[in-house]
């Protein structure tokens, strides 16, 4: 089933101990709905500026992805530079630029709302909520958020979370927005907020899925996928959203959700992940096939995998 | 088969955010063999002082730990006091009195002379060495290290690791030692150093295990075992040293080592870590069942299973 996925697209400059690129195509929904091409159909919804031009499009299109919810305004595309020297798994921000992206007000066309799945990435949790609201036939809702909204819009994104499905977010924002220092802890407040399943992302470490008590009918206990231990990260940028299009695109690929169906998303999330930051910006994402995405599930498998 | 464990033995005041115990027994020696006490016969060798009485022999006594290899000394036990109230994951140390520990010098029992696995705690890396150079009929030999002897003893470890077949360390101890931050090319460059094979630590985030290529006619794929999300670490006093029991004890009861024994043994370390945290001190890995554990390690392979 098709995805709609609503977020940021963006030209990055970025400095990593690898080497440097500046003005590449990035944006979370960039990064978002190149993964999750390789499982569903995916239509996105975005703002771009005049430099952003066919030469772009052409890389969604060659994906065979939905642009026509991309509004094309005045000015500049969101800019973004940062820099990876010290800490290859946070970013120092070198600066930001919004443009476009400031006055960002999504609308969604008509021929998206028949789709069933939406994936409202990072951006304010009242525009999150609007869209939403908007799209009132989808099934199944993922959902991001940072540390900037969680806290300077706590309350509207405390609503917001109650309309979607599955949050994904990092260690340090679910502490920070279940005020608790213990992780399984924080997992349960933020679950008690709304969410049915919350993805933690722990970098290097994989990522963990707790559900809501009695959430999809398959009782409590969380589940854990491991994370490729990768000898040369060339660009860390759109890990984790990366991440999310491998999660919700495998989701939105089957007939139904459950348990299992869950667990294989966490994985398949971990495997566009580890793609991801093998290449500068989207390089390694635009040119995968469902071969190599498999073979290296597989490798995930057998990386925890008892006999 | 049985297993011979170096290491120290202590009394540990604590301070959690659950709670405080004073002087109660604790060192890796003890937390490392009550964790393989489950597994296979267990001798220790260790010093301790006066203070040190029935009451706390009882202890190993209980769990068929043979004691003959702990030296008494005049003076007493060392004594270690910690407390955990900022980061439940790095104790930040009250004080530290080496007492009768100042001046171990580890003796071997003659009747443990034809134990095949061997455990070097987290000792001088010259007494290490000469412990195995001593007990020359072990078949596989577990060490231990800290940040102490990485930075004040680095020639004396290098030699000790060409001697010790599995290193167990945490993420800091492995990339202080390889002088490289990226954990996986930490891990090879350790490898090189000498150990086959090299568990690396990750807390909360479990485990991983590195292979030499060729090592154990197993190929060189890393392998992970989860930890448990627990909602509340009494005390992770222990934790790691537990874990290198259930690892190591789990090995000493196999017939043959290879690549499925050693996952195994990964899943029952972080198992044992799970339990030690529950309680404070030792208390929980005292009273356990076999049962208790296989349960637990179900629980554990659930985790990460995929159908």
């Amino acid at each position: 089933m098709s995805i709609v996925a609503v977020g940021s697209v963006a030209f990055d400059s970025i400095l990593t101990p690898s080497g440097r690129a500046t003005d590449i195509l990035g944006g979370s929904c960039t990064y978002f709905s190149l993964a999750a091409s390789y499982f569903t159909e995916v239509r996105i919804v975005a703002v771009v500026g005049e430099d952003f031009t066919a030469e772009q499009e052409d890389i969604f299109w060659k994906r065979k992805i939905d642009t026509r919810g991309i509004e094309h305004e005045k000015g500049k595309t969101f800019r973004w530079g940062g820099q990876y020297l010290e800490n290859l798994n946070e970013a120092k921000t070198d600066f930001t630029e919004l443009n476009v992206f400031e006055n960002f007000q999504p609308h969604i066309p008509n021929e998206y709302m028949d789709s069933k799945f939406l994936f409202l990435g990072n951006i304010h949790p009242a525009l999150q909520a609007m869209v939403r609201q908007e799209m009132n036939g989808v099934q199944f809702t993922g959902g991001d958020t940072m540390n900037f909204w969680i806290n300077g819009t706590r309350p509207q994104l405390i609503q917001t979370l109650k309309v979607i499905d599955v949050l994904l977010i990092n260690d340090t924002e679910a502490k920070m927005l279940a005020s608790e220092r213990n992780l399984p802890r924080a997992a349960h407040k933020v679950l008690a907020m709304g969410p049915k399943a919350l993805v933690i992302k722990h970098g290097e470490y994989g990522a963990t899925i707790f559900f809501r008590e009695g959430a999809f009918g398959i009782g409590k206990h969380p589940f854990r996928a491991p994370a490729l231990p990768i000898e040369e990260v060339k660009d860390p940028t759109g890990a984790g959203d990366s991440f999310a299009g491998g999660f919700m695109g495998y989701l939105a690929s089957q007939e139904e959700i459950n348990r299992e169906v869950l667990k294989r998303a966490l994985f398949y999330g971990g495997v566009m992940g580890s793609f991801a930051v093998e290449r500068f910006g989207t390089e390694r994402l635009q040119n995968l096939t469902r071969e190599e995405i498999d073979g290296r599930f597989e490798v995930f498998r057998e990386l925890t995998h008892l006999e």
